[in-house]
């Protein structure tokens, strides 16, 4: 089975981990990383999502922290303090700098992204089995910016900014991704949307990180046009995201903070948007029904990722639902 | 006082400190520092000598290597090892980054390397009495390589390479300075030559120290002009170079290793060379009377730089020597 998941950081990266557990070690697993939220910190191009699922997925993740490396130091972040460089407030370890250095060094040579990613990705995931494919969902520079305002008015900053140094507690306005409307997916990202037999939207912030994916042109076509069942997860529950800002940026975007809300912004394939299936949280099945009747089929199951063993659960009822849904449209 | 003196790596950023600790905090102190041996590793622009001298005179040294910073770690070195990127044999710790780091922004945003080379200075040289100004040799690229002879035949390596990685154990047949001549003193070079009151060629490499700094085009000019008395201190000791590389360098550009070679090699002044004097250690004493004769005002002190107390007592013994030379001048 050819599996096909888009991720963001930390709730993609567990998510994946969950199914990389409950798949046969003959599947294939591809990835499309959000790079939206990448940003380049001194001279280096950092690459948090992506980085997120190969520590992840690889075994180098902080678990703790849930970003960058274990037994991690901090002393290149210190000294680069001691010289009054700005930003202080990005983490970047001294174990992480190494992946921002070769990853710098191969685009300044001219590779795309998507081929340093490839690269990276050989230590991190060559020996998994299923094995694991990570692509950037552009070789394109596209950013995140959030619309806030603060002491210094209304402005756009950039994601990171948003959520490392501001903690997302500042009025948030709107959502600008700069530079996605001229960027293209990267090579393979379309294919492993139509030629998958699952497609997968992970609990990741449905705006800043699958959304963002979605958005890349071309991407939410291959979607609607994938003969693979789509099956996204709620990453609300009971009103409110597991982790991470995703409540503040559907309400700067219009969308209620709820996971039928979020099912319903996506929208079903069968009305031109792009779920066959949905999984909520079991305190939220009381939207089973009725996103069921908009053309969703919804399961609801725990959805909290608390360990390997109920990670590996949801990841299983969420390859059940893919099922079900395939079998619906095979009728 | 303004005294402006030429330095290396370790043996002429410890010879300033010596002298930093006779001079008058009034006096002032410019370093024209070697740039010869500069490399690019990770996409990033080592300084080797800069830094050196900046972390000596600053107090970040590492005292038993004589290089790098002190509490020094190497988190990102042995992960660019784990994704295999070459060289492995260049040791660039995690504190020490974070100068390169900015160092690279810096030059990538347009700077050149005398101004960033200023900013970097501020936090390591701005609280210095007397004050320090450390100038590179030029903003231009100019490279030592090193021809040699191994297992893949003649060629020539980088003097990284040729140092660190063979540790000059191979068959040495020239040194080539890629660039040099179409470089340009940087800003304020030649004027900190041709307007201090002492001009000092500290015990450093003469061949890839100060003969790469000398060999600047306008230089060796400059320093033949200047109404400062030139003194160099000898950096081989009884036909043997105190520390380094010196002996093979020399041998390879036809000079004999000896402190009166050397001596010649620089010539003296009086006959269109660059020394009014050249201090020698007591065991080569037996040179005095023969520089002497050829022009070169020399003294016999010892010149092993063992602890704080020496290397000052070198130092004095070098401004002692340049007054000496100066009122030789001015008779």
């Amino acid at each position: 089975m050819r599996v096909t998941a888009v991720s963001g950081g930390i709730g993609g990266a567990r998510f994946l981990r969950g199914l990389l557990a409950v798949l046969d070690p003959a599947d294939e697993v591809t990835v499309i990383g959000n790079t939206a939220d990448d940003i380049w910190l001194f001279g280096l191009k950092v690459c948090p999502d992506l980085d997120t699922v190969m520590y992840t997925l690889g075994g180098g993740i902080d678990e703790t922290r849930g970003w960058g490396r274990h037994d991690e130091s901090w002393q290149a972040k210190e000294e680069l303090a001691a010289y009054g460089v700005e930003p202080t407030w990005f983490g970047l370890g001294d174990r992480d700098l190494a992946t921002h250095l070769v990853r710098t060094q191969m685009l300044e040579a001219g590779y795309p992204l998507s081929a340093v990613t490839a690269v990276l990705s050989k230590r991190w995931l060559a020996s998994l089995r299923p094995p694991v494919r990570l692509l950037p969902m552009s070789d394109d520079r596209v950013e995140t910016h959030i619309v806030i305002e603060d002491e210094d008015g209304r402005r756009a900053v950039h994601f990171q900014e948003y959520w490392v140094r501001l903690h997302a507690q500042v009025p948030t306005h709107d959502v600008v991704v700069v530079g996605q409307r001229e960027s293209a997916p990267a090579p393979g990202v379309l294919q492993a949307i139509t030629s998958c037999d699952v497609l997968l939207l992970p609990p990741s912030n449905p705006v800043v990180s699958v959304g963002t994916v979605l958005g890349v042109p071309g991407v939410r076509d291959a979607v609607r046009s994938t003969n693979a069942p789509v099956v996204g997860v709620s990453p609300i529950i009971g009103g409110a995201a597991v982790r991470g800002m995703a409540d503040q940026l559907l309400t700067a975007i219009g969308v209620e903070v709820s996971s039928a809300a979020v099912a319903a912004w996506y929208g079903a394939r069968s009305g031109g948007g792009l779920l066959d299936g949905w999984l909520v949280d079991t305190s939220d099945a009381a939207s089973v029904p009725v996103l069921a009747a908009s053309g969703i089929r919804t399961n609801a199951v725990p959805l909290l990722m608390r360990d390997a063993a109920t990670t590996a659960a949801m990841a299983g009822a969420t390859l059940q639902l893919a099922e079900q849904c395939a079998s619906d449209r095979s009728r």
